[in-house]
């Protein structure tokens, strides 16, 4: 082994394959396991023939998941599972020692109501809850480096919550009537045989969707209230659109008297100008998805409108990168004492 | 000829190119001329091969524009003009005794003072702003009727306008705070050799431009002031995403108080209950571009947000047809006293 | 009743969703029943909501396929089943009196051995393939004004046949070493649920499939032997695209001793030259699919090599329209007596 | 510097911004100039936001091209210019000792008379032909250790090439008669704001274009000649589909009496087998652009067709990479000396 050992729970979609790949290029890791019941006895490199030409990929098996064994093959251990099955996998996982970075919502909400008003049933381990630190290191720095259990955000709550956060924590911003546009690309929705997500059915077609009380609310606005310190409520409309990758957020917001252009950018300034992963481009230019996909970079811009006083602060990230296996790689570097850039 | 001699003039746009298959297809009308530089001589099936199976573009050759000759070939000229061009065609053919249709915003203004702010220039031909019909026959049906020239609606004030004016009519909304955050094909920007609109440039891409002040804000304020009785000034956002066509907009609203999802749905099927181009999809699916493409209907789905007060209102049609040529023929057919439906 | 009754089974895919927008919309046909295992007892409008503006649309509900019911209300059904299920509606639809359209493979080759080798099993109504007429209107256009059983034929045999039956005829080619290389949209694929042709694995990507023995070379053969009369066998692979609609053929041939350019062209001028639905484009350009999309035309272009001595034949056509539901029509039209081109 | 300096003239087209992307990555290089005429005094951050989180892009800017003063700075230079441009600037960096590798068409022929039947015009510096080395690593890998001058190869060339030369440099398949059939994404037609590239115009469409004679044959015919020692004329059809990135050639050729398929086997994996950027697909999988997009790899399959005879070899590449700057950059590693695949 040359590096940490490290493995990943459901590794078949698309936020696990695009891990493996990080994992699989880290400099200071070592790929321990991959699990997938659907795969199992394959390698890595018969499931994603893009990955045969990484030694490791022809080598490395997809296993059945087991807690216990995996516990016994390496102390971190990433899980990339639908929403509801991460929990029952982190609970044995964190018995046996193991450090665990959940790519799902389960333990994102601090409220076990909340998760039971937006998730229809209680949470299967509400105790973790309070244990658990949501993974977005911009915000949560110090939290992350010494956590044993992180909820590594989703891709609509990080290009939502790295604009706004700053911008509450300094009450530069109202927080009354935010609005929050999504656009995102179609492997947000995962890789489900299902007729909705065709490439028929979604090539040339623009729609929204959980209109208007979508899942994620709920992560968006605790995050928003702990900034603002007070509860936040927002507007949220999802929308997908004919893309691979990428989310575009565009969010309307009222500034608090007396807040300039030049204090929003200050602000912005303050907050995020020596992070590695957030490129602030003020009133110079406007997001493109295009050019922060296939990177873990978020691009943020804002503009403040004379006409009708608000600002317009929109965002692009990769939804597989900074969206879920780029920033949990980004939590692994900082809970490992790695460069927080590496293999990024 | 066998119906109606019609004009197109500038037919090598998209919009135009519409046009013209709009008409060869039309029972009622007889393509007699279509103009263009940059094609004068050419045959339609030459610059057009899909329409080669028709036998009129077999032999209808583009001529060069001339106000004077086009008005002793007909009587009804479209404008398919960049903006600012389609001004100094439509006076001669006025005076000519022609009627204009012109798909350009030269003439949506009644204020040639608003024209200048947006504009950048004074209106070249002030006096017939007041003369000129606004094209939007859901609004202004009997208008278009006795019409010499017609403003016809673009893009994205058509999707804007069509949702909100029959709620601003019935004081069902606050006309303060409202935001329109709008999705537009790639054929929106016109048939321009720009590197800005390469595939390459626009697949895998979404971004929003002309934040926060784009032109057709302009056209939309002033006939949502209209429907408010009171001046309207709204947030407007325009993005650009990878489809070939359609228009998608999302927007955000206060109802006044008492105002129930009951009344507002009442309000819409008063309004639009038996228009043949209004689909209203109310609180039973959301709206698609491409249920739309290719077809003159709008799609407009409603939902009130308990959690927030707010009504969020969608729409989606395709931008060349209910956007601009589709809609255009829909008041030619009203001029003529054709069925409303007809060619469409 | 305003005009012919017709039915449509198994209405659910694209091919018959496709079918049934040109049935609404033609003017001598009547839908008078539309059946989906899946969507029984919905209305059109509720399954397809951009038919929600046809009157038809909104009252005429799915129904359980049953072949006894059908012949009560309507003496010609289209089949737009998968293969293989296709027999078993066919055979008591027959024997009660109706005229089949059938969109399947199921009658489309005339000899139960081959239908053996290509699709591994015995054909279950052997006996109807003597009498099934390939309906090509181009080739068998006296054959199907008098069928009671069409084989519509599928697109990647439309855009191959219709290129090389000409050619072969007037054994202006060698009946040897023919190689098709054939591009096709995803439609082509069917509208079902499966990983492979998800947005995200069929967008940016471009792939050969079912190489070097695809199930619809049986029926390509044997129409190029009909033609030829001779047996010819060929090389076909076909290529998933990232687009919805369209087939791109290109046909790799060697000329016959002695046969011009000039041969080549008036070959194809006598075959298809008073085609309504064939564009001869010659050596001044090439085809495209975007120039046939929703259209039942289908384009041919021919190139002379010089350097190799070969001819390339080069085709584009909507593979749901001229391959699949288009031509389904146009032999509705030829078996009722209508004008070919009604409807379409 | 930390790193040996390089400069890439003409970095504004795709190719030339992938090659500054892998540059700015590269371990053992440092980018020392970059050129454009057009974007002369801006950085690369500013031209191109992607890479705008190297610290590099942030500090360098564009000059104008001037081959003096390169050569003060480097000793190595890429061109990334249009064909019929590189060789004005290839001549004075060789006088001044620079080492050149061009990824334009200017030096890939070896005869003055080939180039000018393709081309239209005499070649600038007839005699850097014969000391130009054809810059295909797996073909003439020590032949670039030593270069000074270096031809990398086209797209499509690639794509033919490397799945062809073994087997006719092992006379397994017949000189005569090949015929490659090839779907380029449109990157390959450049960053050139011309209608036909217009997203509208590519998008929704699978067209040839250049039949029968594409410029790249002269090369491609070069080199199959040189591995079948003696005159090898080929059919080439390329084709544009809407994909960014991506070449899938298709190959027709006949295997040479005797040769099965596990000759076939054996002589690819002799010749690629341990080759990092070549994956053999052998029988069990085939090409797909997705699985080599944003990698040097090429991916390569092959079928024996029993019915025909034939034998189709099938090659997936991204056309910016392994056809293009990622070649560049294998041959700056061999010729400097570094680890083939590094940066890469």
């Amino acid at each position: 082994m040359n590096g940490k050992p490290v493995a990943v729970v459901g590794a078949s979609g698309y936020s696990g394959e695009e891990l493996v790949r990080l994992l699989l290029c880290h400099p200071h890791v070592e790929l321990a396991a991959v699990t997938s019941r659907q795969y199992a006895g394959q390698t890595l490199a018969q499931v994603f023939p893009r990955f045969a030409h990484h030694t490791r990929a022809r080598t490395l098996r997809f296993t059945e998941p087991d807690a216990r064994l995996l516990a016994t093959q390496t102390k971190l251990v990433f899980l990339a599972l639908p929403h509801g099955v991460a929990a029952e996998y982190a609970v044995p996982l964190l018995e046996a020692g193991c450090q665990v970075i959940d790519l799902s919502a389960d333990f994102r909400l601090k409220s076990p109501s909340v998760y039971k008003e937006f998730y229809g049933h209680d949470h299967p381990a509400p105790k973790l809850l309070a244990e658990a630190v949501y993974g977005l290191p911009e915000v949560y720095r110090p939290e992350i480096k010494k956590a044993s259990l992180i909820a590594s955000p989703g891709c609509y709550p990080t290009s939502i919550l790295l604009p706004l956060i700053p911008l509450l924590r300094a009450d530069a911003i109202s927080p009354d009537g935010i609005i929050a546009d999504s656009l995102s690309g179609v492997s947000g929705a995962g890789r489900k045989a299902e007729l909705d997500y065709l490439f028929v059915e979604c090539n040339e077609s623009a729609r929204p969707y959980a209109v208007p009380k979508h899942r994620h609310l709920s992560e968006i606005e605790q995050e928003l209230s702990r900034a603002a310190r007070l509860p936040v409520v927002i507007q949220f409309t999802p929308h997908l659109i004919p893309i691979n990758r990428g989310i575009l957020s565009t969010l309307y917001v009222s500034p608090t008297q007396g807040k300039s252009a030049e204090d929003i950018a200050r602000i912005y300034n303050d907050a995020y100008g020596s992070e590695p992963f957030v490129r602030l481009l003020g009133d110079k230019a406007l997001p493109d998805t295009k050019n922060v996909a296939g990177t873990n970079m978020i691009e943020i811009a804002w503009r403040r409108d004379a006409r009708t006083g608000r600002l317009i602060v929109m965002s692009a990230e990769d939804n597989l990168l900074k969206g879920a296996s780029g920033q949990a790689v980004q939590s692994l570097n900082l809970l490992s004492g790695f460069a927080e850039t590496a293999g990024l």
